[in-house]
């Protein structure tokens, strides 16, 4: 696959430049820039590079530099003839025309044989404005981001040019370009240089650098045009302006190295990292972050993974997000549709106050999320800051409702119903939602508060998929475990309840629950992980006992307390037994291919916690949502009978009005079949195929055939596969559990180059959950993408 | 002060007609949509608005309207005869240069009424591309930005014009736009208009128009010009596309309207309130928020304060943001800065994974912080998503490094020693930090952790600036209590030192904590709010206190255990006694006028909680700063002795890069002296001036004089004022503290009409605290509104 890397090598300064407009002069200066980088810098190279040029090739800018700029080295990667737009320019040459991924490996490539040559200088001039579109119709701006090039922006002097020139900065701004200098032609009649001299200078410290304009064109005689353009040229170049800039550009070149390569040693003295034992960090295990784009960081290549004395070596490679970014990611890294999103809510709001106040952004985005849970339960959405707060309110809520209802004291101890392995957050109250483990038993005020059943759980093993029955279980149950075919034979839920399945798995919760209660303890909710336990571990439990949980819970309303209040026949959407609380943090929201994970269960919860895949992986932002029946446990006349939790920046327009477009995006990919080619990666064969209705049939973007390949393999113990999340269970000679270390060496091995033969380095950045590897796709992650993964996945497994 | 308002009226449709370039036949285009409006809406006003016109008088854009638009309405507010950018062309006449709000106010004026002649239509045409310079040289895009009209954005045709259409787009999109058509001629050469059609459909679901451009001039006759013009606009006018565009604009904007009118019911039926107690809030007490810009929100008037028989009624109007939205709020809603530093992190990063990795804006702002801070023992920062993660990780951290140096079992119970009335966040954990109040009594999991002291607090009475010490220190005090002429006095630490004044304090620290031990109690840490206790009813406490608070603790190292390393000489920045810990996420980052409240204090926290303002009101983002010493405690080779807290959004680029933006801009304005108005609104003249230095002067955006007349009001106790914060403590009947009612009819009082005379509608939005009403400014805040705030104020309360 080898995906492009951001441009940066220590001796080449490569800068691209870009126009506020056409006809702004975008060539002239850059050719003066050509001119007077090989005058000052004689001893290297200069370098000019249009990738797609349009019109005649004698007046191509190509040419106009080998006219005008002796000694500086040029090409064209793709010339069209009509001088128009190159998307236009294009049209109907569709063997001429590049992919927008073609079009900037040739570019890395054009630049890395002149690196190898630099020290030096390259110019890449783009054509027309910022978002004047490429050969494929995608704008400049949005193809060439990855590519990451610092910018000189030519601004435009002309009438109106003051407002193309901010314009065409702001978008470039938003896209992540570090646009250094401003450079245009000094026109006196409207002086737009001294406005936006000052303009720049007061909002972003950035430097305008002005030229007069060339002479005007002779209609008479090219001749004379072509003398006083050479005369011009060798007087701008030398002017001191040029020098000016380009000792400007190469500080900005020095510096942006310098600082990347300083930032671990920094990072290592300033930062205390999250889940991370600082005393095992070194400035070398930390990852430098320049950018990222879609499913690939852009990092800083280890030192010790580099050829330093070739000046081709590049200085970041592309890092496959294997993590998702803590399992964030969805839509890819720094998409501009949720910029926008983002920018324009800020632009409009900033963040207001919520508290008896609405605005637009929290309002649709409640009414997405109920629409899209599609759960009739579900009517109210309280808005909090991250998974952990969310559980927070969740388990405030569902307490209240049980406690309301059984009429128990304020001072009882109430505690959770949930799942060994299940884990919801950070701060204590979530914290204390689950059982001992080595997350939190240092803890110093954590105290599990509960009681937690064993889970039977999946994997694939030796191309079965397999149900481990936990130990406690196994006397309920005939068998020691079961097996499937395929996954989706295990969630058929239905056909497994039709054959009774679930009968000993409810008769040992059953009685499990009334031994606890028996000891006169007290349970006020379950909470859930539906389907996958992430941080525990990555579990997939089974659903059918999932289900099972809730089943018994919900009918054995008199096992749990004497309701103070009638809900038998007038509230059909209602909680009994205890409410029912859904983490989805981590398995909602498409992360396991549905917009709920409820549906693999075929439960409607009462209560129900989303965050991570919300925003798209933007920005922090996460709902609780509660259906009426909970809400009234805490209405009152008594201010403080309310549910009181609130943080700050409570419903924020930047996060909901980024949710509310990346959950559009989502439906709408969901709608369009955009993960067909997932559900075919051998997903829909299924033995039960006659008997499984489509949608209830589970996929992965990896693909089942890897996942057979994996559960073969010798070192590992099990494997699967849903949605987006692939985790690979490891054998762990030495103990399993988050203090094993045995994954950390395959994913070491994946930290290393991933690439073939003579391609530019590229590796994958994923973690690791004691012998659990896992990775992780995003909803626009492509076929050909995943394919090479597994690839990888495979030659780095068969080399531990 | 008349703020002014948002430009929405139920039967004018009012549309602010924007161009991608000057040339791109804005006027053509406005004068057709008008003649169109015209022809079609023959009982409705059609009117157009030039607010400012440059070039001839005979060639003005009016002038054009009243030649080939007739009956149309016509005005220009401000006319320049050069034919260049406004602010050019108003340059050396700055008696004709109308200010940028003066501007706004002429507008509106006449946008008002022209309402009430309505129904019917009102373009207001622009000059220039979107950025092109108002007369005072800021951008129109900015300039108008309040008004917020929806925008016919004019395409560009020409060669270049699809970059300039997107970019003009998205510079209006970022600050809040909505743009909901485009309008532009049909060229044929380029076919810009088909290019466009199709982004803007997939990308923003926006319809773009096309209108065949007008005849070329013909240079021989001005008649023959003007003749082939008004056959132009008879056919263009008709065409039924001007039929689609007035369709979909009238449709736009009733739908905003019905919206807008809807949200609070529909908002009552679907959202969870924050602190709010559901039963209490009906859809009549829910505020519409349309947008925000500065210090003032644009709110629905409610429909029982309009007179909606008048057409002139409007719907909107400006509410000045008095709880800064939940105190978050300092360089105003809707800065494009701020927009700008969320878009760039947003385009180059996205989220990026933050464990063991690096990135520019996290690392830039935890040296911003540790910088401007100047606190020697802090040297690292931990990232986190509110306030209270923030004060969990900050107690984790102290807990544990307590438990570590007195080698205290893992089980022990460790308390937290505070204030009473603190209050530290509405997670369990940081809510167990706080003393049973209203606020946590009735909370399932809530269980008090720690001991809590009474402190002395200070409030302004009776002119006299009053310290009131709690009952259970009277004993140890000679006097029940102080009083001093100035704040500054009060503030004057070192002179209060120097006359012995902590000396009770101190006693009375140490005796109580002794009698706590002597119980058998443990404590792992000191946990305070510098200065002000916010949430527990915004009480001034005494410096001079929560000072010998700490130092006690610090100078008392073998009160609390008997250390297991020695910290004597060799880390005279490690902690002593107990770690302590400042909780700014309120009083930090310039709200009371300086980078740390800790300053008030003199006093260098081990551990510091920093929220709220830090993103500039944007985004949630916290950090929590500790020193080396703090960090060894969880240094180990085992993996589990780390700090295991980390959000999935962890040090979030955008939050990161926002709260760099952010500071610095706080930092350069407390450099340049921006707040030197206020410190002048009498908090200089202290009776001590001569002795208190500069920089120990404490001072307020609320005039001095103010709070003087407050403190005699018959209705209030106390009052108090530092930075952006006035607090007004009102006599409460009805017993003090949260389940107060009596400041809500002041509330209530202030968000009926505040405006004099006939000038159009506004209020005050701001919240109380039981029997405090507070108000709150902004670092951006003028003079001149705080002042026009203080006499509603004053007037508000003479009616009580």
């Amino acid at each position: 696959m080898a995906p492009v890397g951001s441009m940066l090598w220590r001796s080449l300064r490569v800068w691209q430049v870009y126009g506020a407009n056409t006809e702004v002069g975008k060539t002239v200066l850059t050719t003066t820039l050509c001119k007077a980088a090989r005058n000052r810098y004689q001893d290297e190279v200069t370098a000019y590079l249009k990738p797609v040029s349009t019109g005649p090739l004698d007046e191509a800018d190509s040419h106009h530099i080998q006219k005008y700029a002796q000694g500086v080295s040029h090409a064209t990667l793709h010339q069209y003839d009509l001088a128009i737009s190159p998307h236009a320019a294009a049209r109907g040459k569709l063997q001429l025309v590049p992919s927008d991924k073609g079009l900037l490996e040739s570019i890395y490539a054009h630049a890395a044989k002149t690196a190898a040559n630099s020290p030096g200088w390259l110019f890449i001039e783009t054509a027309g404005g910022v978002h004047s579109p490429g050969p494929s119709g995608a704008s400049q701006a949005e193809l060439y981001k990855p590519l990451r090039c610092p910018v000189v922006l030519i601004g435009d002097p002309k009438l109106g040019g003051i407002s193309l020139t901010i314009s065409a900065f702001e978008s470039l701004k938003i896209r992540g370009y570090d646009v250094e200098a401003i450079l245009l032609f000094r026109e006196d009649q409207y002086n737009n240089w001294e406005y936006l001299t000052e303009y720049f200078k007061e909002h972003y410290n950035i430097p305008v650098y002005t030229v007069s304009p060339p002479p005007a064109r002779d209609a008479v005689s090219a001749e004379t045009d072509a003398q006083a353009m050479k005369e011009y040229y060798k007087e701008a170049s030398r002017l001191p302006v040029m020098h000016d800039i380009l000792k400007h550009l190469d500080s900005k070149h020095k510096g942006r190295i310098t600082r990347l390569e300083s930032m671990a040693t920094t990072a290592h003295e300033k930062i205390w990292y999250p889940f991370t034992q600082q005393k095992l960090v070194t400035p070398a295990s930390i990852t430098a972050i320049d950018s990222a784009n879609a499913d690939f960081f852009q990092t800083l290549v280890p030192q010790g993974s580099r050829d330093d004395s070739k000046s081709s070596t590049p200085l970041l490679q592309p890092s496959f997000d294997g993590s998702a970014s803590w399992w964030t990611q969805g839509l890819g890294h720094g998409s501009t549709s949720l910029t926008l999103a983002a920018a324009y809510a800020a632009g409009r709001y900033g963040h207001v106050m919520f508290a008896e106040a609405v605005h637009e952004p929290a309002l649709a985005l409640a009414e997405t999320l109920l629409g899209g849970m599609a759960n009739p339960r579900l009517t109210r959405v309280f808005y909090s800051d991250d998974g952990s707060t969310g559980v927070e309110v969740a388990v405030k809520m569902g307490l209240r409702a049980a406690r309301v209802r059984y009429g128990w004291p304020a001072g009882d101890k109430l505690g959770i119903i949930g799942l060994k392995g299940g884990y919801h957050g950070d701060t204590i109250g979530a914290m204390d939602c689950a059982e001992p483990s080595a997350f939190n038993e240092k803890v110093e005020w954590y105290e599990g508060k509960g009681m937690w059943f064993d889970t039977p759980s999946i994997k694939c093993v030796n191309g079965k998929w397999v149900i481990e029955i936990p130990e406690e279980l196994r006397g309920h149950m005939k068998n020691d475990g079961f097996d499937f075919d395929t996954l989706s034979d295990v969630f058929d839920i239905e056909q497994r309840e039709k054959q009774g399945s679930h009968e000993a798995y409810e008769k040992y919760i059953e009685e499990t629950l009334q031994s606890h209660l028996a000891k006169g303890r007290k349970f006020g909710a379950v909470l859930l992980e539906p389907v996958v336990l992430g941080a525990g571990g990555m579990i997939l439990a089974d659903p059918l006992f999932q289900r099972a949980l809730v089943n018994v819970v919900r009918r054995s309303a008199d096992l749990f307390g004497v309701a103070r209040d009638d809900v038998s026949s007038s509230d059909k959407l209602g909680w009994t037994g205890l409410p029912i609380i859904f983490d989805e943090v981590f398995t909602g929201l498409y992360r396991l291919g549905r917009f709920s994970a409820s549906s693999f269960l075929n439960i409607d919860a009462d209560i129900s916690v989303h965050a991570k895949l919300l925003t798209g992986g933007l920005v922090p932002l996460c709902t609780t949502l509660a259906s009426e029946s909970i809400l009234r446990a805490f209405e009152s006349d008594d201010k403080t009978d309310a549910l009181l939790h609130g943080h700050s920046y409570t419903a924020h327009p930047v996060g909901c009005n980024v949710a509310t477009e990346s959950l559009r995006q989502m439906q709408a990919m969901e709608r369009n079949g955009d993960w067909d080619w997932a559900k075919s990666g051998g997903w829909s064969t299924s033995t039960a195929k006659d008997v499984v209705a489509d949608d209830c049939r589970v996929w992965s973007i990896w693909s089942s055939g890897f996942i057979d390949w994996l559960s073969r393999h010798p070192a590992v113990a099990g494997a699967w596969a849903l949605g987006s999340v692939l985790a690979i269970h490891l054998h762990a000679p030495d103990g399993s559990g988050y203090t094993s270390n045995v994954a950390a060496s395959l994913r070491d091995a994946l930290r290393t180059n991933a690439s073939d033969r003579d391609e530019a380095p590229w590796n994958i950045h994923s973690r690791v959950l004691g012998n659990v590897l896992y990775c992780m796709g995003g909803q626009r992650s492509t076929g050909q993408d995943i394919r090479e993964l597994e690839n990888v996945l495979r030659r780095a497994l068969d080399k531990q």
